[in-house]
Order: structure tokens, then sequence, then C-alpha cells
């Protein structure tokens, strides 16, 4: 099944979830190929034409709104017609102010640096060799991700100015979105002269795509699960092609023995209510023995916004109006994604880092404090991605952090850690100019 | 089975082997939990510490050589008596000269910068937050590799200066040496008030403790293969621990239309003679049609240092007077390590470029040209870790690029790519310090 066929015959994705797994592997790896052949005129095109590709694709959106939007439509109905729930068919839906959305988006992304390109360290040697390291395209960049059509359109853009051709599989809940948002973006790049098969859709593959993409070893250069905790466990799991993992945020806030309530209470407040269930949301809220007035007034306060406190006997033993959940075990391991919370009494602040170590996914600690002593004690005890001191959880975001445009926000050590933007979907090359050097 | 009682009862690696795997798995999680352990305490040391540790255990390789020496001594006997080969006798052995050149080698890594704490970047963004992005310790790092004693030093000097604890799994036919080696190394941490534990071997464990480092995910960090590609090969594939894959080069020496023979028989015969055996030592020859004469030169000059030439038609056809042996699909892909050498007759640059891209491990690929067009065009179309023009492929080295002490050349994309050096063993940490920002 070559990829050309299958694009003449669009397959269902519930009829392609039973198709033989020899034919997506080859529907999977003859796209991978054909993005590989797409990467090579991507990474040769220059800032300008990947800026002017990203403003005429949001433009294009906008024209094409209502064919985009009537497949939503079909999305939406089918969604409705199985018993979607309402939150999830939120995220779905699209309309003309979030199309409008999507083009600020790649308007912003078209105003960021081009990392391609960029010289990250370089010397003349001893000898003469002129010596450069420079920032190159990764080459084809997969995406697993749930039913959110704007990931489409944000992925293939940040692949677009980071040079990487994207092959993408969202949820089958968005298949009609998706196939129409695609095409739009495909059409455009032809008609800037940029290769249509920078950005493609496996979706027609249905779920063994997924599985498809995790063995195209050679073929992805890297896989980006997007989407909650058994879809990122099951590519980790499962994926032979490297995985960076994103979003899994267990994310702690610590209170010092010298924590004042003013300070305390709106960056807890912040941090758990503003919008629980993203990763940067705080989960654990730890407090210094000595801090126990301050402790008092947060949970109290956290109550009153309907945060539902699972609290520890000593922390519960402080607001005896306020009623607790007892605290066990799985609470300090829970990412709640709502309103609840938990909350530990710690006698030092050794004991709140030995439990942020057996507990953290690797996301991100804060600290609220105005001791020197214990600001430099916690950024140096703390073995996650991003450490915060007196301000909220909320900022650890690419946006926020002037960062831009982000893929995720990695919990892993290797290649990128915290949030994921062009500069991270990039590898190095060496460049070594001599002048019939030989080595003695 | 815990790692104390391990290290009380010595078993040997033969006897391991047969080891039911559980007790094995325990015993390096139990190392590796010890391991990162003494990682934190690694971490938070300061240069000087580091330094002088790494000086003193330089020290204490001679004050010790003769218990090392005699360790060595047992290990070259079991392989004279086992019939291994003289190559890899001299790999195995120590003498006073070798053990002055570790301690050499401690002494440079000593000088160079420490890569922890560095800043890599920072701002402060509009809303006051401060920001930095820190070099941090990776934590606990793998390694395992094959008979070269020399190994296990530099691995827990280049771990000590990253700030890393090391794991440890060398070749049992240097297991006496190498036991040897790291009692010395431990010891001289703990009277510099480090933690012995950042440096441990898992040796006693046998063979099968290298498959339950691959498994001990969450316990190491990282894992690095040294040795040949079944090694390479095995962990690649069977790790669920993130690998970074070092140190295969199907290297390429490609001859452009205007190349001469004057600049291109030294830089061949450098990079395919000075030492065959290497990973950066050229594999194939790529000469364009138009620089004929100065390809039967080169393959004159080539031969004429007792290499034997598997060559195309087309170049065999140059040197009528040279025994070549014909080429097959086979030549392009083998890494020979020794005095044979592929040579191919391509008709444009662009051929070249096909030909890198088919058959190339990513490792280093050069150019002899004096068109700037065509270097250009070569920079922009190899997909490898370094490209190296008008210079032999025998620079691709961390110490001859400047960059001082390596684990091995990275032939991956993800997190390190080119030489593995101190920066390469680290990730990195945002700190973000507000006064009491919530985010809007």
């Amino acid at each position: 099944m070559s990829a050309t066929t299958t694009s003449s015959v669009p397959v269902p994705a519930t009829d392609a979830a039973h198709a033989p797994e020899p034919d997506v592997v080859e529907l999977v790896n003859s796209r991978a190929r054909a993005a590989r052949e797409a990467s090579r005129a991507l990474a040769a095109a220059t800032r300008a034409q990947k800026d002017e590709a990203l403003v005429a694709i949001g433009a294009a959106l906008l024209t094409h709104s209502e064919s985009i939007l009537a497949a939503n439509a079909q999305d939406l109905r089918r969604g409705e017609e199985s018993g979607t729930s309402a939150p999830l068919l939120d995220r779905l839906r699209l309309d003309l102010g979030r199309i409008e959305g999507l083009r600020d988006a790649l308007e912003e992304l078209a105003a960021l640096p081009d990392p391609i390109g960029e010289v990250i360290r370089g010397q003349n040697l001893p000898n003469g060799l002129r010596l450069r390291q420079l920032r190159v395209p990764l080459g084809v960049v997969g995406v697993i991700y749930e039913a959110r059509p704007n990931v489409s359109v944000d992925i293939a853009g940040i692949g677009l100015k980071s040079g990487n051709a994207v092959l993408l599989r969202g949820g089958s809940a968005a298949a009609s979105t998706n196939a129409e948002l695609i095409r739009v973006i495909r059409e455009t790049l032809s008609l800037h002269g940029l290769p249509a098969d920078a950005v493609q859709t496996v979706d027609d593959g249905g779920r063994p795509a997924a599985r498809a993409m995790m063995t195209a070893v050679g073929l992805i250069d890297l896989l980006v699960p997007r989407g909650g905790h058994g879809l990122i466990q099951d590519v980790v799991q499962n994926s032979r092609v490297p995985v960076v993992q994103t979003g899994e945020g267990n994310v702690h806030l610590y209170l010092d023995a010298d924590a004042s309530a003013e300070r305390s209470i709106p960056i807890a407040i912040n941090a758990k209510v503003q919008r629980p269930s993203v990763c940067n949301a705080a989960e654990t809220l730890l407090v210094h023995a000595d801090a126990a007035e301050t402790g008092a007034a947060v949970m109290r306060a956290l109550a009153k916004e309907g945060v539902t406190l699972h609290a520890d006997q000593r922390s519960a033993a402080w607001v005896p109006e306020v009623e607790t959940v007892p605290a066990t075990e799985v609470d300090w391991i829970t990412e709640y994604g709502d309103l609840n919370m938990a909350v530990r009494v710690v006698d030092t602040l050794q004991d709140a880092l030995e439990h942020i170590r057996s507990y953290s996914t690797g996301h991100t600690e804060a600290i609220i404090t105005d001791s020197v002593s214990s600001q430099r004690a916690f950024i140096a005890g703390v073995d996650s991605a991003a450490v915060i001191v007196n301000a909220s959880t909320r900022f650890t975001d690419g946006g926020q952090l002037g960062l831009g445009a982000e893929v995720g926000i990695s919990t892993q050590k290797m290649h990128a850690r915290g949030p994921m933007g062009l500069a991270e979907l990039t590898t190095t090359q060496w460049i070594v100019e001599g002048d019939g050097h030989v080595r003695s």
C-alpha cells in the first residue's frame, strides 16, 4: 500500500484499526520516507521562506474557515452521537475566534528567531583548523496526540520553523478536522515552493499507525507523545524511536519556615486553582512545621476556593474548621488535575526535599521563603526541570518564560528538559575546515 | 543479595554469570541507589574539591602501582591461558608508563572548566521574573565496556568532573585489574571527603549485570556502551534506560571534481592508514568522475601503503596496474577497521551525497575541494555528526577539537552528537526567581 494509493482512497479510522498490520507499517514508513525527502528541502529553506509560509498558512486557515468548520461540525456530531463528554467536545470544537487564535500563533512563530544555522560554539584551533558547532534540524518528528485539532496546526508550524518535517497522528475523534487542516497546510506549502510532504498525517492508518510510528527506527528521528498519562506511558514504554517524555506534573509547592501568609496565599491559589488541569498546576502543598499559622491560612484560603484538601494528621489539626480528607501514600503520588490537593507538614527543608525526590515527576517545584540559605539549599536539592522561588508554579511554560512556542514540557533529563521549544527540536553538527590538515 | 554482602564476599565473574537473575538485578539496583545518593553529594561538591580528588586519584594510582600491576598480571595470565589474541592482550596490559598516562589524563581533566553551574541562557522577563538555565549533572551514568582497564579510570574521572556517579561494567577479562583500580579510586574519594559510592563496579554480577543495568529505569539516567558493534547494538536494542550510541563510523572521504592529488594523497593516507581500527578512520573513497587523475593517484598511493582497494568498475579501470577487489553493495556498508577501503566513482556531488546518505552511520564525512559552492552544498547535504573540509577525518575527536576528555563519539541526533565530553554528561535546570509573582 503506497502513500499515494492510500491518500486517494481514504480509510475511516475505525476500519483501519482492523487493517492488517504490515499494510499500516508500509503506509507509515512510506510517508516517513517522503517526510525525510521533504525535510532536506526544508533544512535548506531560508528563514524568509519559512516565515512567509507560516504567515500564509495562518491566512489560508481563515480563507478556508468554511470547509474547516464544516469538517469540525462532522467530528462534533460524531462525538455527540457517541456520548463524548462536554469538556472533550469543547477541546475538539473550532470556531472563527479559535482559527484566528491559530493564525496569531503562527504569526508569533514567524517573528521568533530561526534556530537553524545558529553557531553554538566555535573557535580556531591551534593548528589552524576552524571549528564551528551549528544547530541543524532533527529531520522527521512524529507526534502522537489526542483529539485537539489546534495541536495539528501548532506542531506543523513549530516543525516548519525548526526545519523539521512532521508526521502527525491525531485522535480519531478529530479526524475530519485534522484532515482538512492538514490539506490546507500542505496546499499552502506547495504554493510557497516548500514540499507538501513536510506535513503529513497518518490518521488514515488508525490506531495501528501510532504503533508503526514507534517502530520506524531510522525513519522518524523523534517521537513526542502529547496527551494523558496512558498515552505518554504507552509511547515511552513501547517506542524504539527516541522519545521525549512531556507533561506529567506532580508539582510541589513548599512553604518554608518563614513563609508569610500574605505572599503564600496568592501563589498557592494561582498554582492550584487558576487552571487545575494543566501539568504546571500544583498538586501537593508541603509546609514547614514552624509555618503552622501560614499553612493554616493557606489551607483555609484554598478550601474557600473550592479545593478539597487531602491533609496529613498534623496539617488537618491546624484547621479543625475545614473539612479535609485524610491523606494516604496514594495522595503523594497523585497528579489530581482538578481541585484536589495533598497537604503534608515537614519538620525541615531537607524533609521537604526528601518528599519531593521520592514522589515528584521531575516537572516543577516551588519554594516560598525569604531565606537565602533556604533558597540555595532548595535549588541545590531539587532534581526537577524547573525550580521556582517566590512565584507560582504556573510559570513553567515556554510562552511565560519568553521562549516562544513549545511542543510540551519535557520531564526527562536527556536532550531537552523543561519547555521544549524550537531549539529543542534541533540537533547539532560540527563543521571542521582545514587547508590540507592531517593528524600527526 | 545486598551490595554490602556482595562486596564482602566477592563472587568470581564466571560463577556470577550463572547466578539467579533476580539477585543480580537487586545487586545492580542497590548499587545504583547508592550511586544516586552519592551523586547528590557530588552535585554539591565544589570545583576545587573535584579537581583535588582527580589529582589525588592520579597520584594514588602510582602509589598503588604494585598492587594494580599484580592484579593486571593475573588478568594477563588468565588471558594467555585462554588463548586471547595478542592485540587484545595488549589492550588489557598496564605498565608503569600507561599508569602515568592515566594520571596525566586525570590531571588534564582537572584543568578543564567545570561544566556544572554554567549559565547557558538567562534573562529578566518583562514581569520582573529572573530566569536562568543552568547545567546540572545527569545523576547516575552507567557504562558497559570491553576489556580495557584504562576506560575504568577515564570514565570515573569524567564522571567525577561532571558531577555524576558512575556504575561500571567492564569486560570480565579485565576483572582483577578493574577491581583494584576501582578500589584505589574509591579509597581516594573517601580520603578527600567525597562519597566512595560515586564510583562503583558491577563486574561481580557477571554478564547478567549488564542486562540488569539496561532495565534499571529511574535508577540509571544514562547508559553508554563502549566497544564493538555487537556490544553497542545489544545495548541500543535492549536497553530501557536512555542510551547514547557511540563509535560506529562508516566514514566517507569525497574528492570533488577539482581535488588536487597534492592535497588529496596526504589526507587520504592519514584518514585511512594512520590508525585504521578507530571509528574516525575513513572506509570509503568517493571520487568525482572529473577527478580521474587525482583519484588514480590517490588509489596508487593507498595501495602502496598496503591498503586493499575494493573498487567499482570505473575506478578499477583508472588503475589497471593496481590489484583491486571488485566492490559490491556489501563494501558500501562495511566499516572495515583495517587496511581495506571501498572506492566508487560518482558523476556529481549530489550522487556523492546520495551515496553517503544511503550508507553512512552518521559519524564523519570529508570533502576535498577548492570550490566554495561544493563546500556549501556538501555541508548542507550531509546529515552526520561532523563534516570536514580539506582535512583528515581523524580530527573528529574530543581532544583534537579542543573539547577535552570524551566518553565517545555520538552518532545519534538526540542529546549529544559528535565527541561526547563533559557538557554532554549534563542536563539543564531552569531557575525562576520571583517576588510573589502569580500568572494572570
